[in-house]
C-alpha cells in the first residue's frame, strides 16, 4: 500500500491576492505532484487566514457602503474561501498532472467541521478577524451585533471569534470514498466551516478552527499514515531567533510536552502545529507526523530533513 | 436500477441574501429529499445569478473603497458562489436526511466547465454583471480594463460578458465516482467556473455559462435518465401572459423547433431551458427532460404535471 499523507498547507503556499495566489499555487502544485510521482497518496488541507479576512472585509465594506450588499456571516465567508482557494489549487494541480502525463483527478469538497458549542474556546474568543475599528465604532457594533472586540497591538480594535477544537468532519465519507477510488481531494479548507450540532441541524457558527488541528482530525478520519504540516521553515527550532537557537530533527512526545511547558513554540504559529503532530502520533501506533517547508516535503518524507515527532 | 436525475435548480430555489437563502434551501431540501425517498438518484446543479452578482459587486465596491481589497476576477467570484451556495444546500439536505433517518451523504464539488475560446458568444457578450455605471465611468473602465459595457434598460451602463456553451465538465470523473458510490452530489453551480484550454492549463475566463446548458451537459456526462429543470412555473406555456396563453404538458422536438422559431420562449429565461431539454432528449434514446416547479417535481416525475419534452 502506498503511504497516505495529509498535507496541511500554510499561508505561504497561497498568497494574499488572486494574482499572487494563482502564481503561488503553481509552485505548491509542483511540490504536491512530486509526492504523487513518488507514489504517495495525498490529501490536501489548507489555511485561509488572509483569504477569509479579505473576503470578510470586502463583504463588510460593501454592506456598509451605498451599495448595501447583504451582510455576509463569517461561516459563509469561510465557504467562499474554500471555493476560491480550492478552485486555484485544483486548477494548478490539474495543469501539473497534464504536464507530467499523470492520469489522476483532483477535486475540492466544501467541508463543514463540527465543533462543540460547549468548547471552552467560546468563553474566551482570541482569533482576530476583519478590519480595525476605533474604540467608539467597536463599541457601537458590539452593542448592535453582540460581537466581541479586542485591542490589537495598538492598531485599533478588531473583532475576535473563538477558535474551538474540531470534533468531526461532516463530509468524511465522501472524502474517504474519493481517496479510496484514487482521486486526490482538497478538503477542510481554512480548518473547515465551523458548525455546531442542534438536534438534526448543523448550525454555522462565527469561529475559526485552527487548520493544523483540523488537518490532524482529517488525518485520523482518513486513517492516513502521515500528517505533513508545511510551513515557512524547514525544521522546528527551540530558542527560536536567539543566539543559541537549535533546529530539531526529531522531537519525542515527552520532549514536546517539556518544550511546550517552556513556551518554546509561538502561540498561533508553531504551537498548534506541534500540538497537532503530537495528537496524531498519539492517536494510533505507527502514525508519523512531520513539520517542514513546502520545498522540503519530499526530502522530509524520506527522513532527510524536517522535524519528525515520534513516540518515546 | 433507480432513475438517475439531474436537478437544475433555478434562482427561486435559493434567495438573494444569506438569510433568505438559508430559509429557501430548507424548502428546496425537502423537495429534493422527497425524490430520494421515492428511490431516485439525484444530482443537483443550480444557478448563481443573484449570488455571484452580489459577490462581484461587494468585491468591486471594496476594491474601490479606502480598504483597497484586491480586485476579484469574475471566475473567482463564481468559485466563491459555489462554496457559498453549496454550503447552504448541503447543510439543509443533511438536516433533512437526519430528520427522516436517511443514511446518505451529500457534498459540493468545486466545478470548472470548459468552454471554447472560439465560441461565437465571445464576439457578442450579452450577459450583464455587476453594478450600474454612468456612461462616463463606464467609458473610463472600458479604457482601463478592456471590459465591454452596454446600456441596461435605461438604468445605466453595465458590464457584459459572454455566455459560451459548456463543452466539458473538468471534475466529471469524481462526480461519477461519488454518484456510483451512492453519494449525492452538488456540482457545476452557476453553470460552472468557465475555463478555456491553453495547452496543459485551464484558464479562468470572464463569462457566464447558462446553468441550464451546463445541467444538460452534466446529465449527459453522468448518463442520467432524466433532466429535471426547476423554475417558477409548473408548466411551459406558449402565448405566455396573453389572453390565449396555453400551458403545455408535452412538447415534441419538432414542436420545440416551431415554438422557438415563433419566439414563444423568452431569451435568458424559458428559451435556454427548452433548448437544454431538447439537446438532452436528442442526445440518446430514452432520455427524458421535464420542466416544472420545485414543488411539483415529484408529481412531474410521475407524469402528473410539468412539461415533458419528447422525441417525435
Amino acid at each position: 500500500m502506498s503511504e497516505k499523507i495529509v498535507l496541511a498547507l500554510g499561508g505561504n503556499a497561497l498568497g494574499n491576492t488572486p494574482a499572487e495566489q494563482k502564481e503561488a499555487v503553481k509552485i505548491t502544485a509542483k511540490s504536491i505532484v512530486d509526492l504523487i510521482e513518488q507514489g504517495k497518496q495525498v490529501i490536501v488541507a489548507h489555511g485561509n487566514g488572509p483569504q477569509v479576512g479579505m473576503i470578510n472585509l470586502a463583504m463588510t465594506t460593501a454592506a456598509e457602503s451605498e451599495e448595501h450588499t447583504p451582510e455576509m456571516p463569517f461561516p459563509e465567508c469561510g465557504a467562499m474561501s474554500q471555493g476560491y482557494i480550492g478552485y486555484h489549487l485544483q486548477n494548478a494541480v490539474q495543469s501539473e498532472f497534464r504536464k507530467r502525463n499523470i492520469e489522476k483527478n483532483i477535486v475540492t469538497l466544501i467541508t463543514q467541521v463540527v465543533v462543540d458549542e460547549n468548547d471552552p474556546a467560546f468563553e474566551d474568543p482570541t482569533k482576530p478577524i476583519g478590519s480595525f475599528y476605533t474604540e467608539e465604532d467597536a463599541h457601537k457594533i458590539m452593542t448592535q451585533k453582540g460581537y466581541i472586540f479586542k485591542e490589537d497591538a495598538g492598531r485599533g480594535f478588531r473583532r475576535v471569534v473563538a477558535s474551538p477544537k474540531p470534533q468531526d468532519i461532516v463530509e468524511k465519507y465522501a472524502i474517504n470514498q474519493l481517496i479510496e477510488d484514487g482521486h486526490m481531494v482538497i478538503a477542510a479548507g481554512g480548518g473547515g466551516i465551523p458548525v455546531i450540532r442542534k438536534e438534526n441541524d448543523l448550525e454555522g457558527v462565527d469561529a475559526v478552527i485552527d487548520k493544523d488541528f483540523t488537518s490532524e482530525k482529517l488525518a485520523e478520519l482518513v486513517d492516513a499514515d502521515t500528517l505533513l504540516i508545511l510551513t515557512a521553515v524547514e525544521k522546528v527550532a527551540i530558542k527560536f531567533g536567539q543566539p543559541d537557537q537549535q533546529w530539531l530533527s526529531e522531537i519525542s512526545l515527552s520532549e514536546v510536552d517539556k518544550y511546550i511547558e517552556d513556551e518554546e513554540f509561538a502561540k498561533g504559529s508553531m504551537l498548534p502545529k506541534v500540538e497537532a503532530c503530537k495528537k496524531f502520533v498519539e492517536s494510533k501506533e505507527g502514525k508519523k507526523a512531520i513539520i517542514t517547508s513546502l520545498e522540503k516535503a519530499g526530502e522530509a518524507l524520506k527522513g532527510e530533513t524536517g522535524t519528525i515527532i515520534t513516540r518515546d
